[in-house]
């Protein structure tokens, strides 16, 4: 479907308001269980590195925003400028953890897959899906779906320590 | 907090594996019932640019992928270009719409933000957090908090028509 025909179907405002032209898709928030093991996960696993972190002591929660991004070396040093830089950036994720959770065994948040549904996956786009399943295969990681399963072979889901599902998929056509 | 403190936190990776160096935090899937009325919205109201669709007929559901960018010359026309183009970006936005749901009165989503808790919501930073939310006004968009709610006169939170919430704010401290 052509960019002009996507832009021309119902609903869509063919021109989006110019005052919109600074605005950026910046975060996706997910509450966690255990702030230790998800850092743990989005970073040793995904990649992902903290640039911020806020304790609310009196509301007992922190959060910790994180930017997937190979070149760390755009990350400003100075904290406020990195404040405000992690703000304008898309594609960040914000983990809250409500202090106390990962003491208790039977706590378990919803991954909105099933009912009731909402929120469905995040996903991560890699060089070479192949390679990067056979890769979370070897650190252990829990797939949902492997390339393998189902009709869908050139997209795997894994699952990070929440159940939350995470796609992922590579941009270019898969090698025959 | 520093960088390097953040990067010391407990469970967290401090060097992330080279091979994570590709990977990038694509996007971020949500359930829709109507999706004429939500691409009218994230179109309308925040500014957003559909650049591809699928229709899965015998599954009977339709994804689209919408994009936050005000410099529209960066979309490739070529539809497999766009296709790529659109994998390898950060802050990519996917509908899922299952077909028919827009016609059940009583169908609903969970936003995540009631028990069972998970997914929190999406944030768009504005370039003017206080000019934004008076446009929203002006648009009859439903705010979950406004400037003026609470304690965090900062930011905002604004709903979509499944009622998941939308962070609004801006990245630079409030004019005084």
């Amino acid at each position: 479907m052509s960019l002009s025909d996507l832009t021309s179907l119902p609903g869509v405002t063919a021109t989006p308001d110019a005052v919109t032209h600074g605005f950026v898709f910046n975060h996706t928030m997910i509450r966690v269980r255990d702030l230790e093991r998800s850092l743990d996960f989005y970073t040793r696993v995904l990649g992902f590195t903290p640039v911020y972190r806020h304790v609310f002591d009196e509301a007992a929660f922190t959060i910790v925003y994180l930017v997937l991004l190979g070149d760390r070396t755009q990350i400003p040093d100075d904290d406020e400028a990195r404040r405000e830089w992690v703000l304008r950036q898309p594609g960040v994720l914000e983990l809250t953890h409500n202090h106390g959770t990962e003491n208790d065994p039977d706590f378990a948040y919803h991954n909105g897959n099933s009912e009731p549904r909402g929120f469905g996956h995040l996903c991560v786009s890699v060089p070479d899906v192949q390679e990067a399943c056979a890769r979370f295969e070897a650190l252990g990681v829990t797939f949902q779906k492997r390339l393998s399963d189902g009709r869908m072979r050139h997209i795997a889901f894994i699952r990070d320590p929440d159940e939350y599902w995470i796609e992922i998929l590579q941009p270019t056509p898969l090698a025959g």
